[in-house]
């Protein structure tokens, strides 16, 4: 089937109708009548050729993934994704920009005009290519993030520094996008051509995660990448109920598989996603894996020093999104990933809480985990600072 | 279909029954398979003859809008009111008015009692025609807003000096107003009669908008024009969830429009829009354009010097809102409305915003905007403070 | 009709149902197709031979009612009661007793446990006498509250004393109450016998609202009385949708009406009613008048000094609600009751409000305007302090 | 009938089903047509041959219980459970372990990291011996708990000390524990062989709670034991709406009674219960008694000093949950659970509240009072500060 699906609708008024969409906090998991020991459990993830002991895709964050920190992630048994264009390929020492953004407010965030003028500063080709270099001799798979608007211009240096996985990634991304200017991106001609693997996004719905499945992309990131500090919903009106969105582009996949006879695009999470709690969410609503990036700035690793920041937040005109005050490192990335936490906050040991909810509701892989119980309503844990 | 048009119910007890209506912010804008230029998408609207880049109408609060503000809103494109009920037309020079509202508190909210003396004085007639003169020679639309009670006694004096377009706008109005004095203002009739076209609001449902269409107003006002400092429903119980109220106004709209075989009345919006995401999401939900008031009180040119009121605070017997603090200066009126934006809020570059969600779903003008999906649901952006 | 009405259920789990109730503030009034002047609108309001210019039976707490406060509710139009059981009847002169309430805690709450200190002195059925007679000597409608447990006891000196209207209220009131000890009141029994009208309550559904006008009163209270303060619910779990309750309670009224082919027995809503608008939600919602409480210690006149208690509140062992702290005085009882206004909080003016609601939806009585359409949904006003 | 339930269903997104749930403090109880004496009313509850006074059964926290309160607890008329595997059967002397806790925050909350340290020394079999023996000699009915995991080991010495009741608890339970190592509890096994009744749990659903049942278990506990201080939502994902679990937990108790001709296994819920008004709910839900342990911190003889915590805050690698700042004592153990109240927070005279609730709806005992009618919706109290 690949046509409209129908979901509760809602009457606004009359003959306007709306979707009645969930976020991950309304959905919770609910043990079953089974259990496992927690050694017995898998999280293992694999996309292409390229497998992960751990089910995550960073966020492109210059606040959490320097080269350094990709390699850390890798090393982890993740996949750390830097932005192509970020700080680390517009500038040769990207030390002072970093230290700019941390001195403009010590005590609270920094203004979004200091992360503005940072990002004035051009991308330099020369620089992705010794940014992948540095990754690539680290031994770990290696992936960058470039925007649809300068895919054409940038891929070239990215695709010739020998990239692992190349991941296309707006706010929002269409498989369709109309131009008067006559020179947009066909993404499924430029993915035909290329020989790595691509991941892309972020789709908001099912049409638009079928239309990027059907380009040709080895997985599909779903979610606008709201986090704490986004307003997407504030300044253009869009919100997109991630729960809902995952069980939609899970349906895509279904429906994609069936049509191609066997192809499985990867469903990647992306919004709001800072708990343990919400990636158990997000995959067993039906993720393959989560793209994560504000709680890996509590690392002691973090080049932004304990400050988050999303791309959308430098915009020239538009900011759509906020930096963070700055925290106290929680402990070392080994640590926020895989434990222990000496917290009961959800912010660390990320990966060893997920093992731990496939083993109480008994599950023994990812797969198996995306058919776990589900319920919709129940008290919210304590509100966590940050 | 002119008849009382059905929507989900709810049974608050045995056999009594409330609709279930819906606000701006319940409803959100959801991406689809599409994606465009901004620099391809146009927000103009038109009314009768007069045609705006922006779908823009001011409301006519005075913390907000003088002949001057009025002036360079309609040089950015939109439609600015200035009260002929306000101080502009109570006040030969309104400055003391203001200044003694601002120093009322200079830390918090001028008191209500504050506005409720100033308010005191009577309007003049010749103060109404030189603000409307000077307006005019300015070479912009000129629109001025009196109230059902007064519109008898002030139309002469507006109508004399010139005014493009007449805004009769009250809290609540109607198209039959009963009163045992028999001296109430026919509308139909008294449209009927007029050469300048006319808007009229606020309505707060299909039926009272469908009737105030038929009294032959260019315009309707939808919504009892709350904002984030209005207690209608405390006071009075009243509440209109906007959403809902503007859907209902559309079909009326559509239902109008067949009953005419043609004539088109415009659905103009006026509650709590004080983002760019709210205007977006009104004119998704059917709006032809916004009435805007409490944002532009950030602009530099504001003449309430960043304080916030409606004119129904001022209410000798039964105020139902009050006013704000003071916020500073955001920008430039320009900057308010077009950008760019220095910060995430929402309350800067209102419709160069518009425009990108406009783009960024795939939609060209106004028109198709809104037919855009909608979703119920999903987290709310951090709160904006003001 | 006189079976159990069904209404919209929510399976809690397998085979467990719950009502679904609304509460009077998730319930609106929305304006329609008519206006009218407010000079043309009637608050009257008829029991038995007694007739009121606006629908107030006051709480019966001694926070705000002490016989001078009744004479002058009594005055402005509405129907003061005193409290049989409370300070007034206990002490020849409650001065102290209010002083130390008043002294306990100057700059916060005073503790309950005060409360129950001071409502430790028996009632002395002479006070109850002469207490009676000061009011009916100023010529007033009297009415006086007594518990079920005391009525049999007290009934005698209110009855002598020539009261007009018995309040027989607790908390929670059926009638039928089932005792080991084989002397509970017998209400109908009790109702019958007596010459003077008699108001009973708080019922919580149709039931026992139905069950009550089967008795013989004139009047019946909806709702447990909860205010602010009030913690019902949280001691024993018992919650009361006042909405839901007052629409079952005048369904209950229109089926015994048919029953007994003509007997009309008032439906007095009591509960959290705090406001104007919440005043104008219960009479929509069907409501005949409304017991107001906690609104008045903000008169000048209020004999608690601007702190409110319920008599719960002073339980022995198990007090279900405490003492507020002190506000100012926003009037004389005749401003909060009928204005004008100098603060948009909904807290003064209360009864020129719900005439102004009553005209902007073009309503001319009581009795019409409970008909007047809901909305479930949609923004609250800025929520006040107190 | 023992297949699985419906319930109602909400769509997440295309072909994604979760059930609807409701927590505790959604359902409330509604007054009907009858009251009763309150002291006519029997909260006595019954379980295997112990019978007790209030349905009370105390949390296995060191936060509460030690062997002294737990005696208190049962001459108070409940059943108090020390924890087998805590500070009472790990150190000889707690007192310096306790201090420590105490000390380790004077102003808020002590860190997990010192729980987890406290929580290192290892349990002692003859330690508990010891501490069951102080129970038995007081002459109340004793219980220990122990988790799945050590019941194969610690269960000699329970047993061999003569324990009345033994409860089997850990956060999430199944009777299909499915291990590699092949040496995994068989709960079925286990009971048949022993000679005093088990409670075992927390189960979260009819399932779980039906095939723990089967495992011929005494009671069965309902509820993954979250308190105000938990965090297994945000760090597993795992919620457990408990109004709807306890009743599919009654429902399952009412198939199993039918499956085996007669066999009553009790339902004791557990989690969140933190006031009189909770206990109420739990019961009214389909409860036969409640697991409290958070609100027994205010007693005086609490051995945490006014400090809450679960045992699961202190898990080594992953804690689920914080302790809480220190309270002062609001009275004694007997006043606590039996009043008088001196406050109307719903934390003192906790089963004298149960008591007045069944009596205002009418019920003479706790089975009867689990048919009171329910109700969804409706105001909150004031939210207590703890």
């Amino acid at each position: 089937m690949t046509g409209m699906p129908t979901r509760d609708t809602v009457e606004i008024g009359l003959n306007r109708f709306a979707r009645r969409g969930y976020d991950l906090d309304e959905v919770s998991i609910v043990p079953s009548r089974r259990t496992r020991d927690v050694d017995d459990v898998s999280t293992a993830w694999q996309i292409d050729a390229f497998r992960f002991d751990i089910p995550l895709v960073t966020s492109p964050s210059d606040a959490v993934v320097s080269p350094a920190t990709a390699i850390a992630v890798g090393q982890a048994g993740g996949l750390g994704v830097l932005n192509a264009e970020g700080l680390w390929t517009r500038y040769d020492d990207p030390t002072p920009a970093y230290r700019r953004i941390r001195e403009a407010a010590p005590e609270g965030a920094p203004p979004v005009s200091v992360l503005q003028d940072v990002y004035c500063e051009p991308v330099k080709p020369d620089l992705i290519t010794a940014r992948i270099k540095e990754m690539r001799d680290a031994g770990v798979t290696t992936a960058v993030r470039v925007s649809p608007q300068h895919t054409q211009q940038l891929a070239p240096a990215v695709l010739a520094a020998g990239v692992d996985l190349l991941v296309i990634q707006g706010t929002i991304v269409s498989a369709e996008h109309v131009t008067s200017q006559g020179d947009a991106l066909n993404l499924k001609e430029f993915i035909a051509d290329l020989d790595v693997p691509v991941i892309v996004g972020g789709a908001a719905n099912y049409q638009t995660a079928l239309h990027l499945m059907r380009t040709g992309a080895a997985g599909v990131i779903v979610g606008v990448g709201a986090d704490s500090f986004s307003t997407g919903d504030t300044v253009m009106g869009v919100r997109v109920p991630l729960a809902s969105a995952i069980v939609d582009a899970a349906a895509a996949r279904r429906d994609y598989l069936d049509e191609t006879g066997g192809r499985y695009v990867h469903v990647i999470a992306n919004g709001r996603i800072e708990t343990s709690g919400a990636i158990a969410r997000a995959l067993a609503c039906g993720a393959d894996a989560v793209q994560v990036g504000e709680p890996l700035r509590t690392a002691a690793e973090a080049p932004g020093g304990g400050i988050w920041w999303d791309s959308v937040a430098a915009h020239p005109r538009l900011p759509r999104g906020g930096a963070s005050p700055a925290v106290s490192p929680a402990g070392s990335l080994q640590q926020v990933l895989l434990g222990p936490a000496e917290a009961a906050d959800g912010r660390t040991n990320l990966f060893g809480a997920l093992a731990r909810t496939m083993a109480k509701t008994g599950y023994r892989d990812l797969k198996e985990f995306q058919r776990v119980d589900l319920v919709i309503g129940g008290h919210e844990s304590p509100t966590q600072d940050h």
